[in-house]
């Protein structure tokens, strides 16, 4: 069995090895550029690890993981055209080093790039793994949609908000998950398992990374503490907020909603002290638990023996016990 | 044998046909309503003709003729935002008609269902279609970057722009036709003298369009005469033009392109005519003449009955006399 962190090499290694044209360069710049910034690669790390529990060697299924990663820092680059984004990973995201078109182009360059190591994989797994991948990617561009269209909106209800976050997020750890057991061979059910695993794990990852950006350990969390509520950004807490039938509450949300950022620390501290209030960090840790749980009983009836699941047991537990 | 026309009811019948799915709305409405303006199909028509060049029942080609279509209007709708070009086929552009941000992500989707479609092919077929389709989607992003990169460019060489018109335009028409001869089940050898008859064909018809847009028939040509000499884009003409050693021509059409757009007029009018002293229609005619011809010698050799290949030499024929 391989452990996480030689998983994660041995991608490292390989996303080094991704060979581009030369030309045109400022096609081509971009993505190397974006691949090489420091990210976590949990999603290509999970199907090594799916796979691993169904086959000693993983090689075959190194195309996949890669094609997963290009695809998920696809969607960062044209995400952040889209939410105008001008930092990514502590680095300047691409519309910003270079310019909106050149991160347009060079983003669709990267989803075809994406399937083209996805035609790498074994010729009899092909099938199976492009309907995998593309009914996937299709899906994360529609929570990508409902994101936005959150934006404009007041009154998400918290099912929309899960429904776009198993879109956006979920799903292609689910399917990452999938196709590593694809290649390793699994029967449906496990591969359906896996799938479910990820699918769970995903949605209470990213509760996670909500309650972190509001109560993260601001000497470890990687981005400043409070961006989503200075920019307003619909998450499970404030969508939660919003839904408050406290009026006097919610009024407030409201009139801070509208302040602009001039009371950048004040608008932070307020709709902290307001979340606090309404105890959402602990009804967040109770939904992010359920999905957590929900996720490990789905691993857990992956018929392998338990003593090859540790790893991505482990790695599950990592992840909702992260500060970053 | 099918006819063009034929060819073109089918494709119409089954973009008609296409599945979206009901939510969310904004993201597939713009793919269906790119998809239903009036487009001239030539590429899912030539997939079809070359399929049955080698096979009676084209059905099994109809799947990836459609790929093709909705990979070419993926293109329009990004490079529509990359250009700022608000107008396509006489309607609103997606990012006109609703906004820069819907038509960067419903062209994503809409990337992706092209590939959806590809997977519907026959399975033994996919290996192969996959890597052509590929290949080819790269490249015409590639000649996408050339083609801005020209924009700030005046020393533009013929071969260069030759080259940025096979991989933005004549790659696809090649690649349409040998998809076609790939699920027809023809020899290799065909297959590529298909691709390099659609090669050719394209870059003849690309040439053509300069012509057109210069010295079309104002009454049937789609779109305003004039149209690339008042946003001084580099077509055919105008680098032959800039590459003259004419020094009095060269600064008169320096002089008009830095011109701004309040003597519309007076610009159309002055750059013809210093096209027409340095004889430029006739050396894109020539061009032209030069690309149909070999186009037409590569469709001659492939090993099938002639009178099995009138239709797309007709159509070849026609594509050279077309006026719009």
């Amino acid at each position: 069995m391989i452990t996480f962190s030689e998983a994660l090499s041995y991608i490292e290694h390989a996303i080094k090895g991704i060979h581009y044209p030369k030309q045109p360069q400022k096609l081509y710049e971009p993505i190397a550029y974006l691949l090489l910034l420091k990210g976590k690669k949990i999603r290509p790390a999970l199907t090594l690890l799916s796979c691993n529990l169904f086959k000693q060697t993983i090689d075959e299924a190194i195309n996949i993981a890669l094609a997963w990663e290009i695809f998920h820092n696809f969607t960062l680059m044209h995400d952040d055209v889209m939410d105008n984004a001008d930092i990514r990973r502590g680095q300047p995201s691409v519309h910003k080093k270079w310019d909106e078109n050149t991160a347009i182009l060079s983003g669709d360059a990267m989803l075809i790039l994406a399937y083209k190591y996805l035609a790498k994989s074994p010729v009899h797994n092909q099938k199976e793994l492009l309907d995998l991948f593309s009914t996937t990617a299709a899906e994360i561009c529609e929570g990508q949609e409902y994101d936005m269209q959150f934006e404009n909106r007041l009154d998400v209800k918290e099912e929309e908000y899960l429904n776009m976050i198993r879109l956006k997020t979920a799903v292609m750890l689910g399917a990452s998950l999938k196709s590593g057991a694809i290649i390793g061979g699994a029967m449906e059910k496990d591969k359906n398992l896996l799938y479910d695993f990820g699918l769970n794990l995903g949605i209470a990852f990213q509760i996670q990374d909500d309650i972190l950006d509001v109560y993260g350990d601001p000497s470890v969390f990687g981005k400043k503490i409070g961006g989503d509520i200075l920019c307003n950004k619909k998450t499970y807490l404030l969508v939660n907020a919003l839904n408050t039938k406290d009026e006097k509450e919610k009024k407030e949300l409201l009139f801070w909603l509208q302040t602009g950022n001039n009371q950048k620390e004040k608008k932070i501290l307020e709709v902290t002290s307001l979340y606090d209030r309404l105890l959402l960090k602990e009804k967040a840790h109770e939904k992010m638990e359920y999905y957590y749980r929900k996720s490990i009983r789905k691993l857990n009836k992956v018929n392998v023996p338990v003593e090859k699941k540790i790893v991505l047991m482990n790695l599950a537990k990592e992840l909702m016990n992260r500060n970053s």
